[in-house]
């Protein structure tokens, strides 16, 4: 497996007090990688979580989302290599099955304990070996690191992404890191994307549900390699409260604003980093919309651009095809005046007044593309409305990852 | 260039009485081949025209919207290397000066000449050449074919497309016949379509853009090849009256029925040529829905598989891969339940109830998957809403096509 080029090295993660972590081989795959997770949780920490908008998701998602109001966790649960979606009665009594051994072994109720598993589509998690599984990364707990964790739930990433982000909150130093796995090569499976947040710091759990869902919309939900949606997506954030810190129950509470910061600003890193390792990535671009009708038309744009597989193509091949950007602009759907767009790609701006600027030079556009971070800038000039997203180019790899094998 | 394994052979396409052709070349692009195409309608004829619903349309789109409601055409004006598309004056002023010369060559009204244009965007259309080369076209009227103005409305297709079919209409036959240009390669543009459809029947506008708004929702409207919609996408149809025919004013008029169904049968017909003829293609793919809450929903839902980049690189890989159309489903955004679903991949049901059917033998799906015709079918099980939409797969000829050049 090829390191994908824009990857990032895995920071200096320090442990989250509160977070204890076990790895084992639970064997999804004929492997002898790690590839189960058990994270358990000091009592009284808070949970977090968004979830897949897929209408076919994972049993695992199913349970996710049904007791994540109840606002705490003890444990966390992770199979890498079986999605288990799309499994039937099967699947969810695997799913269920080994929550229960993990609830057991912690003497806690069940709906505590959260899972999430990756992988391979249509096959049931065989349920012998995640209840081994289980069994054998609680019996590690406290022999794993946050890093350790990363390669055990990745699948076919090609690095381990990783990011932290401390801040002030009541006086205390708290602090936040957060793992992520991405889209990767050779597996039949589609890209899928789970996340998991740590911190010390105590929040009440439906702040941090509300800082959480608000940290993931200009992060995790405006991302895209392919435009292509799991049935497996998840973002967990644990809160320990190992830190002391008076707990945050409101956004106006004193050190609300910096914890969601740090909280937001852990995700963004995470976001680009899954965007790094996209399936084929050679570029890793920003798409930002401004002067749309409002915030949301301006996503719906700057998305429709950076899913196009013309613009993405383009990129790829160093093409400063505006042109492209137009179409994509056009074909939205929202309201734009093709006779007031702007486009810019990097500082340069190439498009305005509805044609090509007077005396277009190409040459600091194409030194622009030449590099593997791109910007790609629309002023649609109609409101104040303002959104970016992040993609990847599309290239020769995303058809060899996904298309050049037989199953 | 390499003629698309897909190709099919140009019909045998009888003139069309009242419809005069002459091409010529302007010379847009540094080449022989004839580009521009000027065909001459029988006074009375009647027009109707479905296009694009680009935000960003080209000044040809802009003025074939203002003027179909005066329902009667005398022209055609095609011009091909150049789309004309986010020009802003000049490129307007190009047009209108090029639809004012054809008029006055014929000495009808401007609004009675239709136009349209495909090629780079971006680039004004030269108004000294687009003048001349109606001169040039004008003057050549008469000895052209179809099949030699599929040739010259073509970029860089890779083969010509036209479809005809006949209808007895008021005791009379008459002949309906439609050319269309699509996709291609080499050139930095965007896949455009443009479709001419022409008949000798007697229509009544009114009637004729009913009837090809109904007809183009089952067939242009229900293919993709990448989810890309052109600025400049036109299909306009023509009807001499030649025929004799009493002129069809109304849906219930006798032979009505058999006309739609006649002109849908050409639209059909070239829709598929276009997908056949898509970039990189090497399967043509059927995608139909049914089960779903309405036709709506189905179509939806059918769109996200053919344009899923996963399910597309799957087919062009051979690999009976369900879970990415459970993944499309799920991520429409549509009603469906995971636990309901039907999937079938040519004649073989391969999932059902939420999971793999017992007994799973890949064996038919891998032959029917080998063949360059696919057919995916999903059952969602709520409701009667059905569709069904073509594409194809997505291969590394794509990616060469739109991203291995600099521009």
């Amino acid at each position: 497996m090829t390191i994908s080029p824009l990857a990032r090295p895995f920071p200096d993660m320090p442990p989250i007090a509160g977070v204890r972590i076990g790895t084992a081989t639970a064997g999804y795959k004929p492997w002898t990688r790690s590839d189960i997770t058990f994270v358990e949780l000091a009592e009284g920490t808070t949970v977090a979580g968004v979830l897949t908008r897929s209408k076919c998701p994972s049993p695992e998602v199913d349970w996710c989302r049904a007791n994540l109001g109840g606002g705490l966790a003890r444990a966390l649960v992770v199979n890498a290599g079986n999605s288990n979606a799309f499994t039937g009665a099967a699947g969810r009594a695997a799913s269920l099955g080994q929550v229960e051994r993990a609830a057991a072994l912690l003497g806690c109720p069940a709906g505590q304990v959260f899972a999430a598993s990756t992988g391979v589509i249509g096959v049931p998690l065989p349920i012998d070996k995640a209840r081994a599984g289980v069994d054998a990364a609680h019996a590690a707990l406290g022999s794993a690191t946050l890093a350790d964790a990363t390669h055990a739930i990745g699948t076919t990433d090609t690095f381990a992404k990783g990011a932290v982000a401390t801040a002030i909150v009541g006086g205390r130093p708290i602090r936040i890191a957060g793992i992520v796995k991405g889209s990767g090569m050779i597996a039949p499976d589609m890209a899928t994307m789970l996340g998991f947040i740590f911190t010390d710091a105590a929040v009440a759990a439906s702040l941090l549900q509300d800082m959480l869902r608000a940290a993931t919309a200009g992060t995790f939900n405006a991302i895209t390699v392919d435009s292509d949606t799991s049935t497996s997506d998840t973002v967990l954030a644990f809160a320990t409260g190992a830190a002391g810190n008076a707990v945050l129950a409101a956004a106006t509470d004193p050190g609300a604003d910096a914890f969601a910061a740090a909280l937001t600003d852990v995700c963004r890193q995470l976001a680009h980093l899954v965007v790094r390792d996209g399936e084929g990535a050679t570029k890793f671009v920003a798409v930002t919309v401004e002067g749309a009708e409002d915030d949301r038309a301006a996503k719906v744009i700057a998305l429709s651009i950076a899913n196009s597989p013309l613009v993405k193509t383009a990129i790829a091949g160093g093409d400063a095809n505006w042109g492209r950007v137009v179409m994509a602009v056009g074909k939205a759907g929202e309201a734009a005046d093709r006779d007031r767009l702007d486009i810019r790609f990097g500082t340069t701006l190439v498009a305005s007044g509805g044609r090509v600027v007077d005396g277009y030079d190409e040459a600091p556009v194409a030194a622009h593309l030449a590099g593997s971070d791109i910007d790609i800038g629309v002023d649609l000039r109609l409101g104040d409305g303002r959104a970016r997203v992040w993609t990847c180019d599309l290239t020769h790899g995303y058809i060899s990852i996904n298309g050049d094998y037989r199953s």
